[in-house]
């Protein structure tokens, strides 16, 4: 059996999220499957990086499967490329270890939330980002954002309810860049991330940057475990997946 | 009379070019009129920098338009941005002097064109670039450009024959960047352009850059006058109006 690895782009604005569901509901692993369906007669065994929410983006998700076929991989991912819908592109096909598995061995994922802090709101980015005509205070969302590094207990950060027990996860970084005035970049790294936990941090920074919650808050929300101590959920619209390391 | 200078950008593809044309053709000047009309019973004058064709985007096209009415502008540009639609935004509005003519006083108009040079086209450029798999020579591409700046007479890159006698034209700069590996940005400045110059010269120039024509086809383009010894046109959807000065 060989094992082929595949770095994706999606545009999330049509999608009901990455992972399969019932027929009639258009997900990106729908829309991957039946295309590889077309391709090779059978294959098992597939696997994803990162769980996208409903309308989150993805620059890069990782994806794994498996096929008894031996691929041209140059004119496989050109067909699949031209079998998938437009929101959707293979960008790069590997063979790889029998062993790899997207999810299992991936040890970073990196998530990025775009906000256009301004009074209009760019046509080529309305699609992507999260507009906020309030002034935000970058250096207050900085400190805030220091305090979500290292190992804690997100439980006050995610909306589910299933992860209950299992909400410790390590943050590597989490670093706000402004671009060109107005275009501010939430990018954020960890070993694994909980249902909504990146939209739900991005809108408690925002809460800070807007002076509508303080720092300290951020602390007493993460002793409450209590998901009512942190801040509003952002739209999905702004949240990419920008990376997986393995 | 007060005199409205504005700073506009729209995604061109679903309009028929900048222009008004006849009702029931859809222009982003016809929409602005539109929108103006509704928000200022009467003006008149209306001037703009860069008419730009069918699909073509703007980053930064400038308008004026007069009108008895003395507006509140950062009101006055909210509204407008709620009636205009999604594809057309202001950026910016402020009065000028009465004798402003976004047209007429305009030195130096820049267009930026985007290619993605790579076998896969990403999800997110699609819609505002060329995708071009082939290899392209970026020296010999810089080397061509370099033919187009000074003041020359540009009949053999213009489309329309109502230029003639008026073909003349100073391109001040050509130059090309790579970005992030596969994303070629053509920036080109004049003091103003003819009919389809930015797509000819672009698809001219890339023609170098695929090794099917030599640098002194430029030359006898120029001499020549004549439209069938430049480069194809390239699509109108990698065009952007980025810049003009005043």
């Amino acid at each position: 059996m060989n094992n082929y690895a595949a770095v994706l782009e999606y545009d999330g604005t049509g999608f009901k999220g990455f992972q399969l569901q019932p027929k009639n509901v258009r997900t990106v692993q729908g829309e991957l499957l039946k295309a590889l369906n077309v391709l090779l007669n059978s294959f098992c065994d597939f696997s994803y990086a990162g769980r996208t929410d409903a309308g989150v983006h993805a620059r890069h998700q990782v994806i794994n499967f498996k096929s008894e076929k031996e691929l041209d991989l140059y004119r496989f991912k050109w067909k699949l490329n031209c079998i998938l819908p437009e929101e959707i592109v293979v960008k790069d096909i590997k063979k790889v270890d029998g062993s790899f598995n997207a999810r299992k061995d991936a040890r970073v994922r990196e998530y990025s939330y775009y906000v256009v802090n301004n009074n209009y709101q760019s046509v080529f980015l309305k699609r992507y980002s999260l507009m906020i005509t309030k002034n935000l205070d970058l250096e207050a969302m900085r400190l805030a954002a220091e305090k979500f590094v290292g190992t804690f207990d997100f439980a006050a950060f995610c909306n589910n309810n299933f992860h209950r027990g299992f909400t410790v996860k390590q943050v590597y970084s989490f670093k706000i860049r402004r671009f060109g005035g107005s275009l501010l970049v939430f990018k954020i790294t960890a070993n694994s991330f909980l249902y909504n936990m990146v939209r739900i941090i991005v809108g408690t920074v925002l809460e800070i940057g807007k002076g509508q919650r303080s720092l300290d808050s951020i602390d007493i929300a993460f002793k409450s475990k209590d998901r009512k101590r942190s801040g509003k959920i952002v739209p999905a619209k702004g949240l990419f997946l920008t990376g997986v390391s393995y």
